[in-house]
């Protein structure tokens, strides 16, 4: 439960978010809230289905909703086939971000030839190296590096100790967050007789416009092209993109994510948690991985996508993977069976029991 | 092996960890090693059977050990019910965390609106934020940065480089490690006609007492409730920790855990390395996942847990998966073996072979 | 595509890498670039088989290839049995890391008892605390704090706001990337009657030469005994390695390997990525593990090992899932099949269908 710093009239709300209000249009609305922590003054929302229970006593002023769910609603509320996308627009002007207005911090550290827009933050303990640009609006957020050579855009939002290095490029309206890491070299070894040589990275990281980089996550400059992030990409915390990835629009990943080199992920795709992708694979637009999936061959054809095999009580488990390391021979002796051969096949369980 | 700067007589540690001492109880403790590598003056401690082959040949002074292990002990020895805890406090006792003191390091950047003890010590190249507190001996380490409106209890130590963010609370006695990040935007993105919308995440980190934090680990802010750590809560480094988790106390994470959003954990579970967790889930008190098991249902049963395939030699693996990826068609084959069509089923084998 | 300060003649890259030249030997090359992108001036490499194809067509003034694909090469080329080695060499050559010159920054903050050799940089807030030691030659970019006692090796580099803590020692010539902690607390707890008791870490980290560790990764200390990373390993991003660790000589890890307490890892090994080893293992030299494997014993034998399963279509996936649940049944059953029970044997088909 959040309240704001001004309140709306649920009138102008529904405007803002071309929603149907039902209900008084001079309620204001000064916080946001979930049905059931909701108080006089929130406006809560009702987007996922397991909540439905929670509408009939909310102590909500208001409540976003879809046309099905408006008859059963005990307060006022506003209308819209996309309650959560409503919801997001409405908590972002109640409580929009903070801003700093531009200058640089006297302990930040910038370097004589980076090029700093007079209407950018640089706060404090950050360092900007040579060559650097800082565009109009952005936010340099405390204990942030920005490497030689590197471009900030317009509006960007580096939160805190972000690192952008080695002439990256990050579009305009992006946010960073605290931990991230762009431009790092990528994994380029060659083998020289059982020792590793290093493989130079001249690449880039090149992202675009409105994207999110979350806390820790790692995102590799190429090693001759560039490491690619399209616009409106989304990664989650303690994501790994390795050198020359490209990432198309509008894709999402959760955390722990791990794209491996030269692999492109298509257009508005969603990769679940921890799900891994081996290097070189092309993955078409649309495709969606479940968590924790091994993507290990191209996927050329939109779809859902799974592997792995959910958790059950470890003694029930055991005897299955011991199963599964038979199940060649189990198929074989299978096999045998249908052929008539039966219990005569010679193929033995190994298993022994 | 380490030499502590002042040595302990062996009735005072007995006293200190309530074990029952046998022998000397003025010899000379200055340190602690394993029984492999003690020489004198060292004590060691067996608390793991693997290790006990080591104590017959052991140069240590003197050995932390069960009642079962005592009569074959060949020096003098600390008998005790729990040996690897006895260590723990006799290490700490030996080898005790280095006190800074109060104050602020003038190269520091601390906000006029901020509160900190003066008993707390702020490092060098610290950010802290308006409005936030920092209690009684809490030390905050070089580069850590302390956002606007955060907590920090009593004696809590951020070692270094630890970002604690955006109104987040931590308890009291807490240890953060370097790169640890609190309070980080969650993961939430309303999605329109393709492209996503960030959605506004307001709640907060709240951490309990005594709770560990390990490197590079990141802990979400709540979407619009608080992400919660109770009291007593081990989180090892490199784990993901979603918006709005719960996680109850006492439960230990090894490396590498993910637990999405919303997902509730109960007290006293230990997750292994690499476990996944779904979001929305529930997951009892006193549960037990092994390492890498994906949770995609909520556990309400106290008890262990597994999923996953250990590693075989890869040709041996390619045959199963191959089988695998078969199976479903493999037990229809059985059922109509079963049912005595046999071979005559009518169901083939896709791998041919 | 990169333009080099400097270019070489084509005869002076020959004889730096001991390739055989065929073409022009006064051929000058200012810049590396794939078969590809590359133009007049560039050179390019053929290294992996899947780029053949565009040998024919390039627009580099030389290649680098293996003696099998020289007669198909349209330009000048460098042959050698190694290409993407001659190619780290050349690339390295053209574009050489910048050197800063020793010196100390005046935003660092060097504790009067740290040694810094003259001919080492300590970059802008930097932390280097009382007793630590910086070799000859060694950089320490950025943001990066080494801790008290600590000690790294002669040319160095950490790259820009690393950790190195606990009087961890790093040989020389060594790369540590953006956000690498090294040194962190291992995860030692001991359980007092439900209550965990933070076991005090005591051991060092020691890390040998010419090692690369990549962006935020991990490498805990020893409790007693020392981490201990060998010479010439390489590291990517996002790696978890834990307490009294052993890795070998010239072993590489990929994005997000998880290495668990006490497993000492062999020389020369692979490990893909997201691969898992349990704690207290042991695994051989020259042992190569596929992506997302999860080790759960020691591996005595060189060799490829494997586990987990390639993602395929949700829908395949979920009926195979339901399966392997019942593998340890599926199994009794076909055994009882070959015992010349069939369908009479009363087990069940749990699925139902």
């Amino acid at each position: 439960m959040r309240r704001a710093d001004r309140g709306y009239r649920l009138a102008q709300l529904a405007t803002e978010v071309a929603a149907e209000l039902r209900g008084d249009p001079d309620q204001e609305i000064r916080g946001v809230a979930t049905l059931e922590d909701a108080g006089s003054g929130d406006i809560a929302f009702l987007a996922n289905r397991r909540y439905r229970t929670q509408l009939a006593a909310t102590g909500a002023s208001a409540v976003i909703l879809q046309p099905a769910d408006a008859a059963a609603c005990p307060v006022d509320c506003l209308v819209t086939a996309n309650p959560y996308l409503a919801y997001a627009r409405i908590a972002d002007l109640l409580f929009p971000t903070p801003v700093c207005g531009g200058g640089v911090h006297p302990s930040a550290v910038v370097a004589p030839g980076a090029r700093i827009d007079a209407t950018a933050w640089v706060g404090p303990l950050c360092v900007v190296e040579d060559g650097a640009e800082i565009g109009p609006g952005a936010h340099i957020g405390p204990g942030s590096l920005v490497g030689a050579g590197a471009r900030i855009g317009a509006g960007t939002r580096l939160v805190a100790r972000v690192v952008v290095w080695n002439a990256s490029v990050v579009g305009s309206r992006c946010i960073l967050h605290p931990g991230a890491v762009v431009g790092s070299d990528g994994f380029g070894n060659a083998n020289d007789g059982g020792r590793w040589v290093k493989v130079p990275q001249l690449g880039r990281v090149v992202i675009g416009d409105d994207v999110e980089i979350g806390a820790n996550t790692t995102v590799d400059r190429g090693s001759l092209r560039d490491t690619v992030i399209a616009d409106g990409v989304r990664l989650d915390n303690l994501i790994q993109v390795g050198h020359n990835v490209i990432i198309g629009a509008h894709t999402a990943a959760a955390a722990f994510v791990g794209i491996s080199g030269s692999t492109v992920i298509g257009s508005r795709c969603t990769l679940g948690g921890a799900a891994g992708f081996a290097g070189h694979l092309t993955i078409a637009d649309d495709v969606h991985v479940t968590g924790m999936a091994m993507v290990t061959h191209s996927l050329h054809e939109p779809g859902s996508y799974s592997s792995g095999i959910p958790a059950i009580p470890s003694r029930e488990w055991r005897r299955n993977v011991a199963r599964f390391q038979h199940l060649d021979e189990l198929t074989r002796r299978v096999r045998a069976l249908e052929a008539g051969l039966g219990g005569a096949a010679g193929v033995e369980d190994a298993m022994g029991d």
